[in-house]
C-alpha cells in the first residue's frame, strides 16, 4: 500500500499560478505541496526575455523570473515535489492525490497545469522559438519595431494580434489556410481597412528558415499548388492554445476550448477543487495574470479551509494533518 | 479656453493597477497618460514592509516597489501627471478628462483610484499605523505569531479574518459595538467554536496607546458603561472599506458597496471605460490582483480602439492623437 501524505493545500503546476499559491499559502499559515513534473516554473521558462512582469523593469529570462518565485515560496516553508501526478480524487470532501510514487492528501486542491500553444510542426520552428519564432504578440510584439513579421491563423486571437503587431512593425503577412476568415465581422473590417496587413489565403508554412534568426518562411498554397518564399523576421502562430486538463477533464467543469470555469473564487464546479493560471477560461494569460489567480486562488482555498474543517458532516478529517 | 491634450488611454491613479496599465500600455505601443493628485505609487506606499508581491522575495516597502513599478513604467515611456483631476466627460465615445489646469482627450480610460479602509479615528490609531494598527490581516498576519491582537468589527471581513489570524496568533479579541455579529451563519459558527477567539461585545475602542509599537488598547463597553484596558501586540480594523469613486459615482455601475462593476476585459457599463484595481468590486485586494486588473485593463483598451478608432459612426475621431 502506498503511503499517505497530507496537505492543506496541494497545487499541482509551479508556473506563476501555482507559485504564487505557494506563496500566498504558505505566508497564510497553511501547509502546501507543490506538484511538478517537468521542468521547475512551468511554460514561462522557455521564455528569453520577460520585461511585462510589472516591477521587474530589467529583463530577465524567464527562468530567472521563476527562480525568484521559487525563493519566495522557500522562504515561507513550501515542498516542492518533483513527481508526476496521475490522478485526483475525492474522497469526501477531501482531496487524493496520486503519483507515480505516493498518495497525498489534502484538504483543497489548485490545479495550475497550464496550458501550451497548438504548434505548426514544421521544420525550423522550435529551431527558432524565441529567436523569431513566437505565439504570443502582447509578450513578444514590443521586439519586432520596424520589422516585417508572418501571423499564422484566421481566428480572432489572429487576427487581433496581427492589428495589435501593426502599432510596431512595418508589415505583417497574414498567413491563412482557407479563403476567408473565421474571425468575427469587425475585426476582420479593421484587419482588411489595414494598409500594413497583407493577406496569404490557402496557404500553410511548410519550413521556418534563417541563420541565428528567422529571415524566411515557406509558404504552399494549397489553391494554386505553388511554393515560395516570403523574407520575414519574425512568426506569430496562433492556430491555438491548448489547456494541459488531461487531469481534470472528465470532472471539472470546462468551456468549449478545455478550459476550466472558475466563479471569481478561482473555484470550479467541485468543492474545494480551485484552478488558476493559463489553465483558466479567461481572455489574457500572462505571468502577472496567472500569479494573480495563484493568489486568489489559495486565499480561497484558506476560507474554504476555515468553513469546512469543523464539519463533521463532511468527511474533510480524512485529510486533516498530523498534529 | 484651457489647452486640450490627446492620448490614447488616460489612467487615474499611480498605484499597482494604475502602473501596470500603464506599463502595458506603453509596451504595447499606445500613448498613456497617468494622472495623480496625492503621492505617487498609491495606498501601498505606507506600507512599510510588503513582502507578497510575488517574485519580490526580499522584504521591501511599498514606495520601493512601486519606485520599481515606475521606473518600469518609464522604461517604455509613461507620462505621468501631478494634477488633479476635476471631473470625466464624455464627448461622443471621447473620453475628457478635466484636471485643474488643463483638459485632456482619450479614447479609453482607465479608473484605477483605489479604496481606503474606514478609520476609527481615535486617537493612537494614525501614529502606530504599520507599528501595530493594520488594515490588512492577509498582508500582515504573518508577522503576528505568538502575539495577541484585537479584530474590530463584525462582518464577514472581521470574523473571517480574525478566524486567519488564529493561524498565526496567541488569541485574538473581536471588538464589536453590538451584542451580535453581522457576518453569515456559517462563519460565526466557526468563530464561537474557535478557541483562541475571545468576543468583547457592545464595545468600541477608545484610544491605541504604547511606546514605539502598540502595546494596549482602552475599550469602552457601552452597556455597562466601562472603561477597560487589554494588552495587545496588534489591532487589525475591520469597520468597511470605502472605495474611491468620486469620478465614476453618477456615471459607472456600481456594486451595493460603491466598488465599479467590470466584465472579463475588465470595462465598466461605459464602452471604453475600464477599472482596475481596489476601486473594482471584487474579493480580493492585493499588489498582484491589482497590478493583474490594470494589465488586463490595458490590453483590453487596446483592443477597444482597435475595434473602435476606425468607425466613422462614433465621435472617436475627436480624440484622434495628432500626426
Amino acid at each position: 500500500m502506498k503511503e499517505v501524505i497530507k496537505y492543506d493545500i496541494a497545487i499541482i503546476g509551479s508556473g506563476p499560478a501555482g507559485m504564487s499559491a505557494a506563496i500566498y499559502a504558505a505566508r497564510g499559515g497553511l501547509k502546501p505541496i507543490v506538484f511538478e513534473k517537468g521542468v521547475l516554473g512551468g511554460q514561462i521558462t522557455v521564455t528569453q526575455e520577460v520585461e511585462n512582469y510589472p516591477g521587474f523593469h530589467k529583463t530577465l529570462s524567464g527562468i530567472e523570473l521563476m527562480d525568484e518565485m521559487k525563493k519566495h515560496a522557500d522562504k515561507f516553508g513550501t515542498e516542492i515535489c518533483e513527481e508526476e501526478v496521475k490522478g485526483v480524487g475525492m474522497q469526501g470532501l477531501c482531496k487524493i492525490i496520486e503519483t507515480d510514487k505516493k498518495i497525498y492528501h489534502a484538504k483543497t486542491l489548485i490545479i495550475a497545469t497550464g496550458a501550451h500553444p497548438r504548434k505548426l510542426n514544421v521544420p525550423g520552428e522550435d529551431k527558432f522559438y524565441g529567436k523569431g519564432v513566437s505565439y504570443c504578440a502582447t509578450c513578444d510584439g514590443f521586439f519586432y519595431r520596424d520589422k516585417v513579421v508572418a501571423v499564422v491563423g484566421g481566428g480572432d486571437s489572429a487576427i487581433e494580434e496581427a492589428m495589435f503587431l501593426t502599432r510596431f512593425v512595418k508589415k505583417v503577412y497574414i498567413i491563412h489556410r482557407r479563403n476567408e476568415l473565421r474571425a468575427v465581422q469587425i475585426i476582420q473590417d479593421r484587419a482588411f481597412e489595414n494598409p500594413k496587413i497583407e493577406f496569404v489565403w490557402n496557404s500553410e508554412i511548410q519550413e521556418v528558415s534563417g541563420k541565428d534568426f528567422v529571415e524566411s518562411i515557406t509558404v504552399y498554397n494549397k489553391k494554386e499548388e505553388k511554393h515560395f518564399d516570403l523574407a520575414v523576421d519574425g512568426i506569430f502562430v496562433y492556430v491555438g492554445i491548448l489547456p494541459n486538463n488531461e487531469l481534470i477533464e472528465s470532472r471539472v467543469e470546462l468551456d468549449k476550448q478545455g478550459f476550466a470555469l472558475v466563479d471569481d473564487s478561482m473555484q470550479t464546479n467541485i468543492p474545494g477543487i480551485f484552478a488558476a493560471g493559463d489553465i483558466v477560461s479567461k481572455k489574457l494569460r500572462q505571468v502577472i495574470t496567472a500569479a494573480s489567480d495563484g493568489a486568489i486562488a489559495a486565499w480561497s482555498a484558506e476560507k474554504w479551509i476555515t468553513i469546512h474543517q469543523e464539519n463533521d458532516e463532511t468527511d474533510l478529517k480524512t485529510c486533516e494533518l498530523p498534529k
